[in-house]
């Protein structure tokens, strides 16, 4: 039994019971197909058909007509009736006091208002009886250390699973098949595979927690389609990061913006995936791009069993081509190659005389020529002082003669022994054999030297972001007391009014209801001023010529003002107008964006960027988790590219980096705060200057 | 025998009779092993061992001392024999009428510049005797449809050739073998390999142009680390693309710039690989990123035999998830998924009722229960007006049970016969025979759903470049004729009025050697004006403070010379000053940045990209060979990002891009009249206005 027996979720990897009710004789079928399976791999623990039918026999197991006949308990039920027979055999699980229910019947939630009722009835039958439910519409569970196969997929009837460290949580069962298909073909063991379908009661995020949890699980990797709680997503994702446990995710399908949050630019940025990148990034895991990705990063994980430690690699390569080419899809990637030190140099040059060090370092043929060639560079190679986490050799296709590679075999099995804070990493063509014993010793074997770059690019990158890891107050989100409540729609004055209240510096501006009440806020305020239209009714203020700018005397001011309420009189005859603004002009300084978008699912999460072009055109922003840090502020701006623009751009000044991230934890805050009444916040531009910055625009969007 | 017999490289796949000069009886040496191949493998042609020891008998064969000494013709010689011994070795194949040699012997101009007058030495030998060479330094050839095995490849031990029809030319040996190991252990087959070396005489250019020949080819694929001859690559690509034969290239190695395009800001724009980028697009060819994305790619098109013809795609699914997938990576890599129309809907809507018609179209597990399914929703997508050339089917891991899969193959293969026009590309689990039916039948067979959409994309990608070939005229590159001699450095103001004279707009401005003659100059041009200080010795003149903006008066302008001359006097002393230039000030319009990197290879180069953080940051700029044609010019132009805001941005205005594209090929022009003592030149702002544009400041650096 494994050591997270008090998991809620471990009856249903590992129980004593089974019962599948629709069993049937036929193995084809739905509700025979689990009882082939269960059947044919051997599983050890109790069976029961149950069908209304009254069989004596089902596949030749004896059969109960109803599950309260069954003699001893039943741990784990699966229910594979047709949709009216569901709620019925649900209730008749809670009472024969079964612990967790996979619901393999399709026709709920997914499929109309009907369905959806239907399935919250199931929901309330499992609270009652402190029952869990999968499903309903899962595909089913694999344990391959107990030979449990609880599902029906067909994927099952050609490929045995393997068992081995790596645990599959997800949603979609065809992507589960998909993924246990390719994995089990390419020889990748598992040790759970879960999908979680309609995901009423369990979902993926409390699979991930089982897995972080389980000892034979080393590696988690995990498909969403959509996330639903964002807390528990989070709260498993770090768990299993604390657990040193690398995730490897898919997300597909694309996100849906609520009504409110696409009211705002930030809104339409953070739009598709960003924030589900952002969310993951920050709880450490990696967010993969394709399935093949997925399992070359999740069987290096298994097989070296640790993450690289940094991002810097050395490279040994027989071919300066192949060398090369690793060496532009590690820095492509986000990976450094270190210079090789004199020490190692020196080592290399008494090894092979006439080679050039380098990184990657090109041992020509020569290598071949000198006993133990390849072993000693390595040896040498990895004695190096450059803290570099992982050492590739790239050997061509030597591992196809095991007994001419026999001692190399040997050699980086010593390496990889004596060197366990470094990753070996060999590419070469490979015979099984050879292939097995290097991975059973932790030394990573790839066929393509992209893939291998690739694949340890993903894990180091991992690396860093579990060095990082954002960890949230437990406020967060939609579920964060209301400070006050906001206004149903907010002017471009009162947002301003509210973000400097917040902290966030804003200009001293007036809105002014005569021309001569603007000349005196203007002669107050110093020339140049700007003045600007003030209404509810009027979003696009420049449209209809409602600002005018760099105002130079008392004449102009009351000018403008006239100007601007005809202005707004012709274009938009209906609107309420509150008066003109007045506010000292800035010239001068860098335009930001700082944004917050409310995501429906993951609450508050910060935009940055920088003005102009680099957010429309290449959409160069970046997103993080309300509240920040200043820490975490600061790696926001840093990883937007643009912002080299506010540090010493091309000579120019350095701009003020403080007075912009504790503008943007204001603002973080101040979104923490209001959450639940937010739709969304533009400030733009937010100007930083070379001392201070300064919020010239805001827009506030409530629901 | 092949139908190119004319080629001159046809003797080197196609030899009657191959000699072996350092032949020897160890079967692993260098000498011994290519013997050992061609017998193993059965070649058909005499072979004749020969070696100075005397030896009567080799590996069986009958030996020569000398070349001479063998009584028939030698059509192909293997020399390999050390470095003192090659070029006599070389001189008796010239006697002996050989017609290709191939030197394996490694030590010529890839060590020193001993090495390569040695090298020149075997050239001069085979120019002489009008006998062709590959290498030195060069691994082999193969030719499977004859057995012919001339390779020393340590690869050849365990991997066999299969026969195909991909071609690889490869200058790398060690990259061809990593190659035709990762080809050979797929499955893939190959027409013929062949490693080049130190290309002394036949290089990789020559062996696509034979291989654009080959009958036995149909799918090229080529390694380059560094072109020498840029008209025989651009040719024998041209070729290869007329004949229908798709090409997919690796460059591994960094370009080296050579100093004088380093000079200006486009030659180091063009660094590193956007020359090789924008020369293989222009011929038609495909930049594959790795090795495994060059055989999916090679793979793809060997199965269709036809590239798609465009980029749209359509996708059945029996998964949401994987659809999505799909559809996502398919719109990354620049592929569109257009709508079904209303009479395909309509007949999908018949085949499956509940089914919602879209692009993915998500069958639902619904699809298993419909008589033959699978076939008839794919009939009625084929059968779709939308023009897309390629139809995907995901369809899980149902091609691992062959008798539950045969109708369905049939149909599939049906399907493909009944559409050629169509590629049609399933993605599957599958049993290798269900692979290799359907693959023989042209539909191509894919597990990873994000690998096939990858190379689809690429294969259509090809196809669209192959739509619009770019084809120099004869005079271009470096071998231009010379309009008319540059002088050594040039003043602002010289280039600006050589490129005024090439018929690039520029303003009529003045150089002025004193106050008086700038506020005439400028009274005449109209206020407000600019003044910059003209010296050939100050090229970086804002930061001298020698240049003065917006001049709004005569006064100004005569306040202005003043200034600008005490200033260059102060910051530098010694440079000599020609004068101060007055010109109109232009303000308004889009900023852009024209350039010209003039490649040691590739000749004359244009760049194209827009102003301020664009190029710096995004490198967002393009390349073409030059000469352009307007149509050119205009691709140019779209195919940087940043040229949206030319084009009525958010509501901004039509910038004048008949203008833009004008001086676009009047600056190409001029760059190839001046290739050969041009380095490069930068335009640099080019204003494009609402009617017309106007280059404010250029660079013309020569060599």
């Amino acid at each position: 039994m494994s050591s997270n027996s008090l998991h809620p979720l471990h009856p249903l990897f590992f129980p004593a019971s089974v019962a599948l009710i629709g069993a049937s004789s036929d193995p084809e079928r739905i509700g025979g197909r689990p009882l082939r399976f269960l059947l044919e791999a051997g599983f050890k623990g109790a069976i029961y058909p149950v069908n209304r039918s009254g069989a004596a026999q089902i596949q030749g197991l004896p059969a109960y007509q109803n599950l309260m006949d069954i003699p001893g308990p039943v741990e784990h039920a699966i229910i594979a009736v047709p949709v009216p027979g569901v709620e019925a055999a649900l209730q008749e699980c809670a009472r024969k006091g079964v612990r967790v229910v996979q619901v393999f019947t399709a026709g709920f939630a997914e499929v109309d208002a009907q369905g959806a009722e239907a399935q919250q009835r199931l929901v309330d039958i499992c609270r009652a009886a402190d029952m869990r439910m999968v499903g309903p519409n899962s595909l089913g569970v694999l344990n391959p250390s107990t030979q449990l196969i609880a599902t029906f997929s067909t994927a099952l009837n050609g490929l045995r699973p393997q068992h081995g460290v790596i645990g599959l949580a997800t949603q979609s069962g065809a992507f589960g098949s998909a993924t246990y298909g390719m994995a089990t073909l390419r020889g990748i063991g598992l040790s759970r595979v879960i999908a979680t379908g309609n995901e009423a009661d369990v979902d993926v995020a409390e699979c991930i927690d089982y897995l972080a949890d389980d000892p034979d699980t080393r590696v988690i990797c995990a498909a969403l389609e959509a996330c639903k709680d964002a807390s528990r997503l989070r709260a498993a994702l770090l768990k299993a990061a604390d657990a040193g446990k690398p995730v490897i995710i898919m997300k597909v399908g694309r996100t849906e913006i609520g009504a409110a949050a696409a009211a705002t630019h930030t809104g339409s940025l953070a739009g598709n995936d960003a924030v589900y990148d952002t969310v993951f990034a920050e709880c450490g895991a990696y967010r993969a791009a394709s399935i093949e990705d997925m399992l070359d990063l999740a069987h290096f994980c298994a097989v070296t069993g640790a993450l690289p430690q940094n991002e810097q690699v050395a490279i040994m390569t027989g071919s300066g081509g192949i060398g090369i080419l690793m060496a532009d899809c590690a820095s492509e990637a986000g990976m450094q190659l270190p210079d090789l030190s004199s020490g190692a140099a020196q080592r290399l040059h008494e090894i092979l005389p006439f080679a050039v060090v380098a990184n990657p370092f090109d041992t020509t043929a020569q290598v071949t020529s000198v006993p133990d060639g390849v072993t000693r560079v390595l040896e040498a190679m990895a004695a190096e002082d450059a803290g570099f986490g992982t050492l590739f050799a790239y050997l061509a296709h030597v591992g196809l003669s095991p007994t001419r590679f026999a001692s190399t075999e040997k050699g980086l099995i010593a390496l990889r022994q004596a060197n366990p804070q470094r990753q070996l990493v060999v590419v070469m063509l490979s015979d099984p054999g050879v292939t097995q014993r290097l991975e059973a010793a932790g030394v990573s074997v790839f066929a393509d030297p992209t893939r291998a770059v690739r694949a340890v690019a993903g894990a180091a990158r991992m690396g860093r972001l579990r060095r990082q890891l954002h960890r949230l107050p437990a406020t967060h989100g939609t579920q964060a007391p209301v400070a006050q409540a906001l206004p149903v729609a907010l002017t471009e004055h009162q947002a301003k009014a509210m973000l400097g209240d917040a902290g966030i510096p804003v200009l001293p501006e007036q809105v002014c209801t005569s021309a001569a009440q603007a000349v005196e806020a203007a002669n107050r305020m110093g020339y140049p001023v700007v003045a600007k239209i003030v209404s509810i009714d009027i979003a696009h203020k420049t449209e209809i010529g409602g600002v005018l700018i760099n105002l130079p005397d008392a004449k102009s001011v009351a000018q403008a003002y006239d100007t601007i309420l005809q202005r707004a009189g012709s274009a938009a005859p209906a609107a309420h107008i509150d008066g003109v603004l007045i506010a000292p002009m800035v010239s001068g300084g860098v335009e930001t964006i700082l944004g917050i978008h409310v995501d429906p699912v993951f609450g508050p999460m910060v935009m940055f960027g920088l003005g102009g072009t680099a957010v429309e055109l290449y959409k160069d922003v970046a997103f993080a988790s309300a509240p920040l840090t200043p820490q975490r502020a600061q790696a926001l701006v840093n990883s937007v590219r643009a912002s080299a623009l506010l540090s010493g751009w091309r000579g120019g000044p350095q701009y003020d980096m403080q007075a912009l991230t504790q503008a943007m934890c204001r603002l973080s805050e101040f979104a923490t705060r209001h959450a639940q009444h937010l739709g969304g916040i533009d400030i733009n531009p937010f100007v930083v200057q070379v001392e201070g910055a300064v919020c010239l625009d805001a827009l506030i969007s409530t629901r």
